[in-house]
């Protein structure tokens, strides 16, 4: 992997080892540095949650725009939280870090982060193949909580109605690419889509949840 | 249908069209008695309702004990409210007559039911393939509200801690298998089973969502 990346065949080297395995919970075969897994088209996880406002005039979500000088889709629009799922910790404590880091949310509250499901989907890139699968949680947060980055990855937080989150996601390629699946799975467990306003829901619904 | 039925190939017969149609969405190809459909594999539609109430001590189920001469099932455990999707109604619409019919439920009270999703499975039977999907809905009810059937098609309702019913899930068939599954989808999106508690956490959310 050194070598791939002496040469410019793997960039944005990050020192996060990842494991490989061929199904979550399987014993990993290897570890992998991050920045090269996608060339391998290696299956990586991560965490993704949206941090939502229940207020008088309807429900509200937390947007991130991750910074400018990110060398991942920089200025692209972000759940409230996200990272991608290192080895040797749980799904559950790489979120509360990545709250911590990502928005300053304090452990108290991003410990009722409620885990709502799995996304599973097979990206293609001109690196290669991500077969990925997110642990997706719900967090319902304070009127008077607002997100703070602190670790330099967003540039700005931003509480939106949730009737703009989801023309935002039908009408433009704003969001991160993965990001968006995060919040329409959001839509249809909180009865924002439905069998009666969305053609499509059934194949939407079935395609979050990819199998290989 | 008929000829089939008198020599006793078909029986129950309901006098319910049901649409035979390759996916939900599509014009229907033709219209077929909703007896007759598991026996030529073809796929049917259903309304699936978990009604929930909180409490202090703690997230209740209203559990159905099926009519122990129904035909199908009898005396099994059932979702709050559950029925087939006939031809020429909505979802939500047969849904809202199912609340009524099976347990009671006003409109008003049940126009508040949320859709969350579709689950999708195949069935096999001594009588044919049964490609089933079922979209499903979390009716949050008032503590003073207690459902009561009026077709004779549900012997009985009882609030169960939700805990009782993710054991019972778990530990025993005694659960309809299709409204276990409706189950396992609500502990799911309302945190319950969690990566760090269940170990087939992936295979179980995607397996809920099986494509054909």
């Amino acid at each position: 992997m050194r070598a791939l990346a002496t040469i410019g065949l793997i960039d944005g080297w990050r020192d996060e080892p990842y494991p490989v395995m061929p199904e979550w919970g399987d014993a990993p075969l290897l570890q992998m540095e991050r920045a090269a897994v996608p060339h391998f088209g290696i299956r990586a996880w991560g965490v993704h949650m949206n941090g939502y406002v229940r207020r008088e005039d309807g429900l509200h979500m937390w947007v991130a725009t991750r910074a400018r000088d990110k060398p991942t889709y920089p200025g692209m629009l972000d759940n409230t939280v996200a990272g991608g799922q290192p080895i040797g910790i749980t799904p559950r404590d790489n979120l509360i870090k990545e709250c911590g880091e990502e928005a300053g949310i304090p452990e108290s509250l991003a410990a009722q982060a409620k885990p709502v499901g799995v996304i599973s989907y097979c990206h293609e890139t001109l690196d290669g193949a991500k077969p990925d699968q997110m642990f997706c949680y719900d967090l319902e947060m304070p009127a008077d909580f607002t997100p703070v980055n602190t670790d330099g990855e967003i540039d700005e937080f931003e509480l939106w109605p949730i009737d703009r989150v989801a023309v935002r996601v039908r009408d433009s390629f704003d969001f991160k690419f993965n990001c968006n699946l995060a919040i329409i799975d959001f839509l249809i467990r909180h009865g924002y889509l439905t069998p009666e306003n969305e053609p499509d829901y059934v194949d939407i619904v079935l395609g979050l949840r990819r199998p290989d």
